[in-house]
């Protein structure tokens, strides 16, 4: 089973505190990086937690607010100077890819990799070789989306002792029913479904960015492994999140618990809370799974029960 | 005798590493800070050291390679969400400002205070009400400037018996002669000079930002006490400094001997060096007043002797 990883960066509101940066998220997968938003200090601490700066990438920006963007420049560059050479992927809202390309001029930048620019847009925004990502609208002061990384299911369990009470040689016919595709043995099909389990569901991590809790995100989020959710405020400031749309620990928790998620992950703390077992606690109550994230919590992802 | 510190956010040169954060250097003097160079971070070092988000503030940006700006818009940002009012004056390369112009809007960045816009150029950029700042053009790949910040000098210490023996009653023209104005007594003029020691110098500051060495620059730095210059490579790779428009420590130390400044700080050290000792080692050989910053190390600015 591959590894999989989610690495907290920077688990900040709009201000960075002495503890932590803005936001940043990445998700490390064997060979692969995906990287939900990119505050400024993004690619230190990508160098810090080892990431690595030439793997297959993904950036995934929720929003065009400076603090969810302002480390992408940096990273680049970092990126460059260390000679990658490996395309990237950058999902976004589009007005980010002008931008990009004046700031380069304007900075003197050149790039030694290609990035290819995918306007973010409800449903799939890319398809990996077995995972995919999908976005949905979320409900903040600006344009803004949520994503879900979501590995495809596998095969189920290959069992030798069926395929040889098949009759089906060893070879080349096990490993084609092991990808699931159908054999023929001395005239008779052999399908996949007489040699191998149930198929195994992948795994699957929503990020919801900046945002109001909604029935969509709801919806979106339905049954992921892990569900990293805006928790900018305290159950207490409950109106000062709804003034700048963002989420309380409490509207989180509310929102794991209807989308049926196995696990919660606040983030996103405003730099009002010097502590946020408070927004935890909170959480809690509701959705007892819940963790609160903070700078360089590494959380693993296990195999789907 | 006002303070006069300089406080070292960032001593990397384009690649921060574990210790070394990106270019951004702060003059601190009573209630103004003077930012050279805003490297990504910048804000957060800003914080830690209470450089204070209100002060009367100057920004001053050498040239527009991403590694020396790229920390400006956080740290605007930041500004704005602690609800400074007070405007503050930024001198940069004329295509900042129309980037920053267009980068607010692109991340929705509204800012509580203005910015009155520098273009920078050869001469007097800045006059405050006890300093001024000048610029030079510097040698680098893109368009790029050095600093001068400099007290302007302050009228001699004032003798009262002196005063007193010219006639001169204590008072609105003890102040005026102490100003440097001259007063009337009895009909005769007196002039500042009799009652006063000789003018007291005021302290300067050089910054080079990325540069080769130059005749220009030497002449430009002539006499600063605190002289801090590009050494982003050790002598052994004076090559590459030359391929990149940076400095050597070496050559460093043989400016800072032309320009007859009082002491030298190397700064913006290359990733590749773990260690600056070897460089520091190399300029005082031929400097030996050298000091190589840090990030964090703070250095006072004393008194002209």
């Amino acid at each position: 089973m591959t590894k999989l990883e989610v690495v907290f960066l920077g688990t900040s509101s709009a201000t960075p505190t002495r503890n932590r940066s803005l936001p940043a998220i990445a998700i490390r997968r064997e060979g692969q990086v995906i990287l939900m938003d990119c505050g400024e200090g993004a690619q230190g601490s990508f160098v810090r937690f080892g990431l690595g700066l030439n793997k297959e990438m993904l950036i995934l920006i929720t929003h065009l607010h400076g603090d969810h963007v302002n480390g992408l420049l940096g990273l680049l560059q970092t990126m460059s100077m260390s000679q990658r050479v490996r395309s990237l992927t950058l999902i976004a809202p589009p007005e980010l890819f002008g931008w990009l390309k004046a700031t380069m001029e304007v900075f003197h930048i050149g790039l030694t990799f290609d990035i290819g620019l995918v306007p973010v847009r409800s449903g799939v925004v890319h398809r990996g070789k077995d995972f995919r990502v999908r976005a949905a609208r979320a409900n903040h002061s600006v344009d803004a989306w949520s994503f879900v990384f979501e590995e495809l299911p596998r095969p189920g369990v290959f069992d030798p002792n069926k395929a040889r009470s098949l009759g089906v040689p060893e070879g080349k016919k096990w490993s084609s029913l092991q990808r699931g595709r159908s054999v023929v043995v001395a005239g008779a099909r052999i399908r996949p479904g007489q040699v191998l389990g149930p198929e195994r569901q992948g795994r699957s991590i929503g990020y919801s960015g900046d945002t109001r809790p909604t029935k969509r995100l709801a919806r979106f989020f339905s049954g992921v492994e892990l569900l990293i959710f805006d928790s900018t405020f305290a159950a207490r400031d409950a109106k000062k999140a709804v003034e700048r749309k963002h989420s309380t620990s409490t509207e989180a928790a509310r929102l794991a618990r209807e989308a049926g998620a196995k696990r919660l992950v606040l983030t996103h703390f405003s730099a009002r809370y010097k502590r946020t077992d408070g927004l935890l606690r909170e959480s809690r109550k509701i959705f007892p799974d819940t963790v609160a994230a903070r700078d360089g919590l590494i959380l693993d992802v296990p195999a789907v029960q």
